[in-house]
């Protein structure tokens, strides 16, 4: 297809013309389609239903012999901490298992790193001047929003492809007021960038203007394929030590996706300093997690092998939604120079940079035709994405039939945006 | 028997050696007893093990057609609020249902008044010149610890029988650095007070200083009965609604001593305003609670009625050990002037008052015949118990048998500590 840049007034007009009708009748079917939040679809949680009958009534007593029905074990049982120990790449003894779910362990940390401040730390981190995080964008909103409720400053960072731009997060990473950095590692919400070696080595040795800067590691899709391909980043724990900075990473970590998305289990793993700090500020907070879903998801799980194998199942379910998105974003957009969109390996999301300054009419265009997207500029701190160009599409909820039907939709919206602004452009630079 | 204080120089010698004979009888035994926390015992817990294996495959939906395996409804679902309504005396629309357990309600809504402030705040209470909370004492080490983390300075008030003296409480509250107190209204952690319901109308219509005052209304015990009269306290919300101080009481609560004690369901009712206040905080934390552990609960206990009909078992398990406790105490020291203690009608712990300076050496001597206590002070803030009296003891884990046995040991500590100091007080008097 030709871009749009590039057609002659007249072409652009009937292209416009076109894709409006097509909206048009799109817009008429009234359609109600939801795409809005990386949630997973009823036949997903199915696979997990075997849980919802676990453990069975005298089963309750953990490995070492413990009542999982009783209080305590702050830290987790040892079963619990040893299944995914592998898959965080951290020793079952620096790992903590907690309840539902890692957001809540997100803003645990860095609400005891501002009021008691974290190993190294000269003083709490509100009462520094200003605390600042740096925030690789397009990212995910529920970090940015517990940066905002707490008065941390967001420095945005553009991805590239393989993680944020390191030069940018080193030059920023100096000034000694920024305290961390959110990481999605791979399979980054929303772009599906799976950090390099690079970038977590560059992560892992940078100077660091704070002593006590962390990186708060939020590896949410660690085994969550959309391909055959198990996609590995290199061990942020290990990269950190080998550079010297033992403390710099809190890994975090759910089953949210794997199991029952409001029954999970959350991880934190970190250095055995780190640990420490977080289980002695955490012991304020609890007796102790829900032990009983810790043994329901032991005995469902087994282990890393049956980990892989039940998300096997869900890419079997998923895998196909997200082609049908890419497939109708090709069709549509291919060549048109009005988009360009992730191809993830995995993750839960599509991320598309439409036409600069269209964002938000996209999201416009698409409720007037019953599609619901995320809000424009959610991928952003503040909400502020300064180019109005991203857009993150969640397909794993709606039902395969409903994505092709969004999809549809959405891509004619991105199209019809790109069209209008097209056009509202000519008419500036001929007038 | 004769009080210690009225005996003969020879009376006391030959007493305190006749118990320091039976002493070392019970701690020759080599016993190896626990009676230090309030945990349910395993036939307790056994109480609820239907719970292990609800809800059975195909049941997750609520009432209303959510699917509770997945996320969302931070609230809590409607039937788990209408279950806990009539106990906590707030209408199902006014209270918050999260996850294990009521310490981390407080905990986070103390975080949260001090990073953000509540409703009626000029400003975060964490930026005011310094926050003082009222401590009835004895009370509960855990609320202690997380005023102490945080830095809260506490102030404590003596209980009455009926509540903290509500005097003291009024001249304190008036200080506008006081913020708030913690309250345990009902069967009080360890002491047993039921708050009268002139405590009750006090705390709600005094002037405070602050106008942001809240009560923390730890209602642990609501159905915590140990006797057939299940004892009643006045409804604090309804009551500072009448006094115009709606937004003054925070309620938490919890099924950890109903169902299962690591994992039960967590209870926030409070006015509108408090509630949207806590949810808006708490959404920067959790996309949502655990619904499935919310219908585990609502299909085992049902009603109120099944709630009541339950506690009664626990009370058939639970209240013998009480009685083995207040036997022993009674046969070993009434009458001796040695100690007061408390004969509660409810909750989880008998206080005792034992001489004045004595209750660290009781724990040494228990702790040497293999009686574990709860160490001297933990009732009382900062662990400064300013008398040395107060012994919080715990009969619930414990089998009866065991109750038995400790209280015997505990008896005879108790009263050879005091016969020690007698005999220390008669010989200075003479010297």
């Amino acid at each position: 297809m030709t871009p749009i840049d590039q057609l002659s007034k007249a072409e652009l007009a009937a292209l416009r013309a076109s894709v409006q009708a097509n909206y048009d009748a799109f817009r008429a079917q009234g359609l109600k389609l939801d795409m809005t939040r990386g949630k997973p679809a009823p036949d997903q949680l199915d696979l997990a239903n075997a849980m919802l009958s676990l453990m069975g009534n005298a089963d309750y007593r953990s490995e070492a012999g413990e009542d999982a029905r009783n209080y305590g074990n702050l830290q987790g049982l040892a079963e619990a901490r040893a299944l995914i120990a592998p898959i965080l790449g951290a020793p079952p003894e620096q790992i903590v298992v907690g309840d539902n779910s890692s957001l809540a362990l997100m803003h645990d940390s860095l609400v005891y790193a501002l009021t008691k401040g974290v190993p190294g730390s000269a003083r709490p981190w509100a009462k520094e001047e200003s605390v600042a995080f740096i925030c690789p964008a397009p990212g995910y909103d529920r970090h940015f929003a517990i940066c905002e409720e707490y008065g941390v400053r967001m420095l945005p960072v553009r991805m590239t492809g393989e993680g944020p731009d390191m030069e940018e997060v080193e030059r920023l990473a100096a000034d000694p007021a920024v305290k961390g950095i959110w990481a999605v590692p791979k399979y980054s919400n929303p772009t599906g960038d799976i950090y390099s070696d690079a970038t977590v080595a560059r992560l892992a040795a940078m100077r660091t203007g704070a002593r006590d800067f962390r990186i708060f590691w939020d590896d949410a899709y660690c085994v969550h394929h959309l391909t055959a391909q198990r996609n590995a980043v290199a061990n942020i724990l290990e990269e950190c030590a080998r550079a010297g900075n033992q403390d710099r990473a809190f890994i975090f970590a759910s089953t949210s996706k794997i199991t029952l998305a409001g029954a999970g289990l959350a991880f934190f793993a970190s250095s055995p300093a780190n640990v420490k700090w977080y289980l002695s500020s955490a012991s304020k907070r609890s007796i102790g997690p829900d032990k009983l879903n810790q043994l329901r998801h032991v005995r469902f799980l087994r282990d890393a092998e049956g980990i892989n194998a039940h998300m096997d199942a869900h890419r079997a379910l998923i895998a196909p939604k997200f082609a049908a998105v890419i497939e109708a974003l090709d069709r549509h957009l291919a060549g048109t120079g009005a988009a360009n969109w992730s191809v993830p390996q995995g993750g839960y999301f599509i991320s598309v940079e439409a036409s600069a300054g269209t964002a938000r009419r996209v999201v416009e265009l698409a409720k007037a035709a019953g599609v619901a997207l995320t809000p424009a500029g959610a991928t952003w701190p503040y909400g502020k994405d300064p180019d109005d160009s991203n857009l993150r599409l969640a397909p794993t909820f709606p039902t395969l039939a409903e994505v092709r039907a969004a999809s549809e939709g959405i891509a004619l919206c991105i199209l019809l945006a790109a069209l209008e602004a097209r056009t509202a452009q000519a008419a500036e630079s001929a007038a």
